[in-house]
């Protein structure tokens, strides 16, 4: 038997309880889940590369075939270079469908071993993106459901304000 | 490490390349594929139970690690019954989308500990669908690129005419 | 100020949870919310009218601004004949999107002064349909969080088999 | 030069407003208009090929360069029989998008010299489709600006009461 | 009986035929409509917030159940502040669908009590919007059918030249 | 007979295997294709005007009936300018089709006379655009069947890696 190994590729500024979801379930699925961080997903992002990866590793603490690694380049390097046959990915909307079925072929054409595969976001965060978290954080709105509980305190000192401060 | 079964459901009314290039692509990233020929799928199926399995044994003839039931009842009782924590389905365009995203969540609540994962099916078979094959074939159109070879005789046996007639 | 009435129709063929959080949602939005069901929604309803309307009664019993009734005809007709300026129906995906903004602007040239307003479905019953609930319960899988406890009974009645059994 | 034909299919059963502001604009850009009335496109149409060609034969009166042809079989032999090198259709909502991408793409596989083009249908008409004249017809309600005027008798007398009876 | 008080939330830079379409529909479904102009809806508007809200009060002029007002902020405090339990939004098409579903159930978690309700815009503005009408005047074409008549000048001042110059 | 002249726009930044597709399919369409290349069409293109202009040129090579201008302002004015009264533009998803139903609608306002056409995007280029293209070479992807050969190297070049260096 192969070793199952998957990338979960984002840009995960910051990680979300709908990134999480898809770790948890995905991770059952394969042998090992490499989470990668991408370098220059967003042009801007909020968060370093080092936060966005320390982020991630609080929120995964204790899973042990859960791995957190940062990368550039193209993803289906990542992917040889990991040993993964596979990359997972999570749907949300019509929207995301779209574009994932793109990015799905284009990795297709670049090395047709490798396959993509989606899951379904729980219906609990279906609605959910960092750049929500973000804009929620950012006018002081809470973010209790949203986000890990322990990277809470982390987004709120970015964004400088507190709840009901 | 587990091994990692998958179910593949559906009608095959009947097997088509976009079926054959999930069931290949599919069958590479875990140990067993068990394509599930759902026994009610279509109210009027235009093939029989038997002929639908039968041409779905001939068009992957020679794949070790796949194997062609028919079911009848809740696809997840089905999935334990088999010891698959996965479903497999191929995605096509945004309809498919909604409607399996709909099923894959009301699945999740029947039993929490199975997961659906989605492929894109390629681009070649995108447009493709059992109904569109019956459609082409009962106006004596060519079914040339969309079955596989070793079944189109069997469909147009069950419509009556072959193209060029 | 005026008596603000709304009516929401549909075939209710049995009525879910997702019904049942449209009409709690919408009750408190206006005085009087007239549930209406459709004498003929679907060609062939597995429950009878009396049945449907009956199945409503038991889930929105205790709520005092609630009503059911059934109808035959013109929507808009019967928004007048109950003295609504609003028609009222829930939102779960794009399919649903653009078949009710068809039947949106269709009501509009019946009556201009009668509009529709939309809700979107709670998330955790975005998936849920009647159709989906008759056909879970008809393999005899579990409808337990998808409609109104007091209704249960009376759907596995009508489908002939419990889970379980 | 060239001579351009146009193939526009449909049921046609009845003929809307929504289709002849296709047949108006599409016959300016063409030479030739081939209105093309499947005859089996409905199962059960509610009008006969007679009345669905003899009711668009109405619509279109004094237009020079439109014909009304019915015809069964594949689109692409219509359209080489006609010398068309153009299947024209219109679009209204993402629904139809899907469906007629599907089927340009299998009339391309049939045959590569012939083109589907669209045109969208205008906003006036974009919620509007042959079977919500017939729901509305059978209930009583106004198609006044629905159809075109010389087609609204009989359309009434199919479905048996006029607006107001 | 309760004032029924609904927000409209936007950026109005600037507002087109297409919101007062829903100010004027909205407005006669409610006691009181509060027009909020976000102060941050856009990075870069076009207008000034002073100029966007001068903009609505002259498009509103004489209406007696609506105010126009800025905010900066959670929308869900905004509504709390006002005395409203009701958001109002227009959806034109299925990526506005999408979006607004996000920010439904975003809202929802914030506070469970405020609903927001979805109008269609009339099929005339479907396909219209602030940034269109920018994208026109900037170019020198023609918006008189998609602005109200009383800010025409002043967007044309904005961007520099009219029609025809 | 007139003569039938169609007007394709883009910012083709650069050209792709998918615009080339429907310049090959639209030019055998009409009389004449102008291929009309959008000064401002992206805010920031990666290549000049005069690049993507050329890179144009050597991709139609040999085609007598296309033409490709470069223009600022109003389509229609183009169109008008040109003879043309047809715009003709390529579709590959839904998210295409949102957006250019807007813009047909709006050009029919500027101008009643000038429809816009629309044709599928064949499915080996269903996913691809100019921005993919860009990210690719960018990252040192193949582009190799996503582009014209003859402007590869060109694009290579502007991104400052090769495949494999």
């Amino acid at each position: 038997m192969l070793l199952r190994i998957y990338v979960y590729p984002g840009s995960f500024d910051p990680v979300t309880n709908g990134h999480l979801d898809i770790i948890e379930r995905a991770s059952r699925l394969c042998d090992k889940l490499v989470v990668a961080v991408l370098v220059n997903g967003n042009k801007n992002p909020a968060f370093t590369l080092e936060e966005r990866v320390d982020l991630l590793n609080r929120a995964i603490a204790g899973r042990k075939n859960v791995e957190v690694i940062s990368f550039d380049g193209l993803l289906i390097n990542l992917a040889k270079r990991e040993g993964a046959l596979t990359i997972i990915k999570g749907l949300r909307a019509v929207s995301d469908f779209e574009y994932e079925m793109q990015m799905a072929h284009l990795n297709k054409i670049q090395d047709n071993e490798i396959e993509t595969l989606f899951m379904m976001t729980s219906v609990n965060y279906s609605f959910l993106s960092s750049s929500s978290v973000r804009e929620i954080a950012k006018l002081g709105g809470s973010i209790n459901d949203l986000v890990p509980e322990c990277v809470k305190d982390d987004i709120f000192k970015k964004f400088g304000r507190r709840q009901g401060e």
